[in-house]
């Protein structure tokens, strides 16, 4: 197993924990708590997107390595940028959950467009790091996954620039808008593992 | 080893170690250090129970995971159930330390309400887990294990409902009594692990 | 490799990064960063105190468990033992710095208790470990090493006790000749890895 | 693979996530949360610069260990010097970005010499980890390794010396001539990690 894997692994099971680090409670009267943890739904829905999103990243990131043999020096650099925006993540969210808390409706504008940013910069990475991989032949685990790797890095394309297209819309047009965006994103997200491993055959790594 | 379990075995270290940061000195005056910190004993307590909670939970993570040989998506997406419960848990173990640190019978009813609810979660989680793999037999590392896992399955609905039992007494009773049930119920999901492993042969992983 | 030494590899490096989040500037006004940063010297040794104590502990473990060659149940519930006073320690640390920097005597005489309390406590549960490996020949991974380990148990009781001494010293006489004592104990029990694995051949776990 | 990386892995991991504890947002008022997020520029440009620190870091320690067979006690104390150094740095990545944020001049020639200083004895430590491994044919991998890791020992004296320069530079002349030093110097560090595997032939660990 490549310790680059093991690393990773590491930063993103800590950008997935440190999501909770925003759910508190800071003040609250005798007999309100109840109230004061209720207040904070939008909070709680914020690290669930959040967690669902560092999770499907996850997901992606293993398939992805279970089909390398090895790390060259150029897609060591790509994984850290990944690694760089999983871990900002829990930023984006707390303003998100702000803004939808306490803010108005230009705070909830400029909140999506941050969280959105960060997700199309993540989708571009992502993006890159297809594109070096179809490049490098001898990392492939299996030297016939030259087409499937072509037809990822393509279907990543579509992806970031969907990502583009909901903070747009979340701008420009609505919050919510974006927001919803942004859920069927991750989702169509979730199904890349399955383009790169047959899942159905379950595996073991 | 499963890269499955490595991932799992930071996120449940991560979860574990942020505990300790609900406890901490507020403010104190010179002199009052002594007194300040043995105020808080509610959220010592919480901090053990949740310790000791999450312990049990790496323990029957690390019996069940041994007997797979390998995992498919399903069995992924159930388990990142259980991370995203056991990521949650410093939340509402700090929400029940307030309670009894500084709320009133309301306050700890709703807490016991949290917490306990939480748990209920949890135990489900764990009973869809089994669930499936109970129904994937490619999966199992003894072919011969179908017996145990069905009924591990079945034993574990019952531990999900003690916990909803313990959350009603706690909520509609007095919420010492949830809290003595919880106590009890993670106690007896300690011996989940050897019904699954028979520990008394020691074992390598 | 034990899936209980990666668990246990990962509570122990995320207690020692804890230590850190003790180190904030929490306000300052301009031109006096340089100064404010420097008042919290006491901070300072006792995060790296703290530091040094868990890498001790970091050593033992790794040439305890490099020694066997698999666990039981009760070996693991005594790692959790040891796991739960290394997560808590991040508290005392930082108990001890606000007793050194704004308390008084009384509040440092707590604070050397509470620390050194908790110290006893990591020293008994090596030695409840250790008493539990040389019980369990099965788990050795040379079967020659039972006086090794019925040494390290009888070395190890004095260890935690010393603990103890040091500090009812701390306590009735000093906070600083306790603070000694700790010091020099930490670096007796950093002896204990040499005592369990000759590390003049190095090794390859 | 050596139980020592996988701990290193661990806190490096940690280092690296937990610099995103320091972007939050503090206050802000309906309207306005655009506008705060934007006003922490400095903050993000430090959290930057020291993720790519530790990203270069893991980069070089990650080339350095796969080049072992084993490790002594002195590398293994020599690796906790460097871990120690790792953990810190979210404390001075803080001070610096406060510094430029409110702090004036003066502040910003401490913080300067603060982080620099820190950098200098990275680079200290790193130069007795090389040191310690050339005087230690055993641990090699390769028995030829010899002039590299001497090559590399002397190559890094200059390196921790170019901090100090970079440091001097902050404190004497401009804070701004100083952090472009140690940009320039975490840059030629990077390319270390090169200097120790041949990438382009990329590798497997």
């Amino acid at each position: 197993m490549l310790r680059t894997e093991l690393f990773s692994d590491a930063v993103l099971a800590i950008a997935l924990t440190l999501l909770v680090l925003d759910l508190s409670i800071n003040e609250t009267r005798p007999g309100e708590l109840g109230a004061t943890v209720l207040q904070q739904v939008p909070t709680y829905l914020a690290f669930f997107a959040s967690f669902l999103y560092i999770a499907v990243i996850w997901l992606n990131h293993h398939s992805v390595f279970h089909k390398l043999t090895m790390v060259t020096l150029p897609i060591l650099w790509v994984n850290f940028g990944i690694l760089f925006v999983a871990v900002l993540l829990p930023f984006p969210t707390a303003v998100l959950a702000t803004a939808f808390e306490i803010g108005n409706d230009a705070d909830q504008r400029a909140a999506v467009l941050f969280y959105g940013g960060l997700a199309f910069l993540m989708g571009l990475t992502w993006n890159v790091l297809f594109l070096v991989i179809s490049k490098s032949p001898k990392v492939w685990s299996d030297p016939n996954d030259g087409p499937m790797w072509r037809a990822v890095t393509k279907w990543s394309v579509g992806g970031a620039f969907g990502y583009l297209a909901a903070v747009l819309a979340g701008f420009l047009i609505s919050p919510f808008a974006g927001i919803i965006g942004f859920i069927l994103l991750v989702a169509y997200r979730a199904t890349q593992a399955s383009r790169i491993t047959n899942w159905h055959e379950g595996h073991a790594v």
